[in-house]
């Protein structure tokens, strides 16, 4: 396995065939009926049997999709819903992904300065040596939000270089309301988000972060939903892997999302969530597959990989 | 007990005659050796013995502290280190802190949209009803991130009023290179933080927010420590509770902080952590009081107190 986050990123990109990233957003309510009707697993607001509920639907879906995709992002807000006990179950998934050879992505947002970043990249970038949490892994990279300045990204850039990790700093996000914070402008017309980008890009450019790929392992989050503008950042910041949200019940569309590729695949994962995690909601697969919800899953990603590709296709 | 935040904050302020809050940023390596070196608590490299360590002697001091102050803010990567063994830890400290009828800050600084953040607000605002978590207590009010504008400020402030909680959004940090993304500034000299004031105090503002005493349950946070520029947020939005990073240790002068508070001393939060936490490191503490580690927090708590008190009265 190559020690660079960004080459590891690069050969499971190649290997899967597909820049698809499934997110992990598990929402007892919605699971399986055949799960949550497990006698011990049907109390949503028992924190336990929610969690164990939750564990079960998630290690059976990675292990459908795994061997179809390069890595996996799992949203902790999901697992925090259920304090300590969701925590754990959030831990433990990380070590089932990674058993399944995925690259996992924590989506946790997490924020600070100085020693208090030190301690939040720790707590999600570092394997722990602690005795009674020796066997946890911590993901292979995670979100942060980079409003603090370099500052805020440094810290927890260097331990991703410690531990061969990588961030993706939240540079430009797919809700309506961002605009407003993320497009704010300077005389130039430079935008807040492009101004980051560029805090980003120097970070990220360092040469020891350049790994033999030709990318950095710090990139950078991108919405797939205002793609006109945001692509040009592809353009500007060669070394940059982009992880885009926004695929799927989001509303952007493939061709938006794979403008963020390199014409090789490489360069951007593309994350769905919600729409493929719960296809066995969906008429569509409900018809043809009835109650088998792990063929709704494993159906949507085939048909999410070939959407992807037939993009990206046509923009080659 | 007042039902509003605010309300709640205005009565502890004028109770306790201070806007000094204590932040708890516990670090095992540095607290006191009699509790290092107690039997089943003198390995930092054992997670339970850790977290043991520090809930001890988070407790001990929030015992020594708790009459002298309004509120307390517990700074949660100090207990993410630890993962699922600090993060119950860390609402062990918030039980405990209201116990002692403190106010209870969590430093969380999360930021999301949509599901998510109602997730994350969820975890570290509302008291669960979770089968097995049920005596668990969440904070009186979090710190967020803001970047995500409007939509991610939202669902926070909707379960804030719900609980009869409070918000602190990131506004203006302190630390060096908050300057290249915070002070970015628009063709007329507007700056992002003044920016995402204005959008802070827009959600703020909503009427149904203000409590009795005029202030909104949604603040901000502001350092103390650029305090000629960031002062002037304290004339323009009048129903504004400030939470004021970087007394202290980080440098803020007295005089810097207290322009946050109103006359009456009520409208700023001011925040000091190592420098009381570690009191006992100093020698002008440990000349007066040795070893009585707690004897040196409780005199740093009253230094402290007396230094804002003078500095308030110079202003008036």
């Amino acid at each position: 396995m190559a020690s660079h986050f960004a080459d590891r990123l690069c050969d499971a990109v190649k290997t899967k065939k597909t820049s698809l990233v499934v997110g992990l957003d598990p929402v007892y309510t919605r699971l399986p009926l055949v799960i949550r009707s497990h006698r011990e697993m049907n109390d949503e607001f028992d924190a336990a049997a929610a969690v164990d509920a939750i564990f079960d639907f998630c290690t059976q879906t990675m292990r459908i999709i795994a061997p179809m995709i390069p890595a996996l992002k799992i949203n902790i807000a999901f697992f925090e819903k259920y304090l300590w006990e969701g925590l754990e179950t959030y831990y433990s998934l990380i070590t089932e992904a990674d058993d399944l050879g995925l690259e996992v992505i924590g989506d946790v947002k997490r924020g600070d300065i100085g020693h208090t970043a030190e301690l939040y990249a720790a707590a999600h970038l570092e394997n722990p040596e602690l005795a009674g949490l020796e066997d946890t892994l911590a993901p292979d990279a995670i979100t942060i939000n980079g409003y603090m300045g370099t500052d805020g990204i440094e810290p927890f850039a260097q331990m991703a270089d410690k531990q061969g990790k990588g961030l993706f700093v939240l540079v430009r996000t797919s809700n309506p309301s961002a605009a407003a914070v993320q497009d704010f402008a300077d005389a130039e017309g430079v935008k807040m988000y492009e101004k980051l980008a560029d805090i980003v890009a120097e970070i990220a450019g360092k040469s020891e972060r350049i790994g033999k790929s030709g990318y950095s392992n710090i990139g950078m989050v991108v919405a797939g939903t205002a793609p006109r503008a945001t692509t040009a950042l592809r353009e500007k910041y060669d070394n940059i892997w982009f992880l885009v949200p926004g695929y799927g019940s989001q509303g952007a569309s493939a061709a938006d999302c794979v403008r963020f590729c390199k014409p090789d695949g490489t360069g951007a994962l593309i994350n769905a969530s919600r729409s493929i995690i719960y296809a066995y909601e969906k008429p569509q697969y409900k018809a043809q597959f009835g109650d088998d919800w792990k063929r709704c899953i494993e159906q949507a990603v085939i048909d999410a990989k070939v959407d992807l590709a037939n993009a990206m296709q046509t923009l080659l």
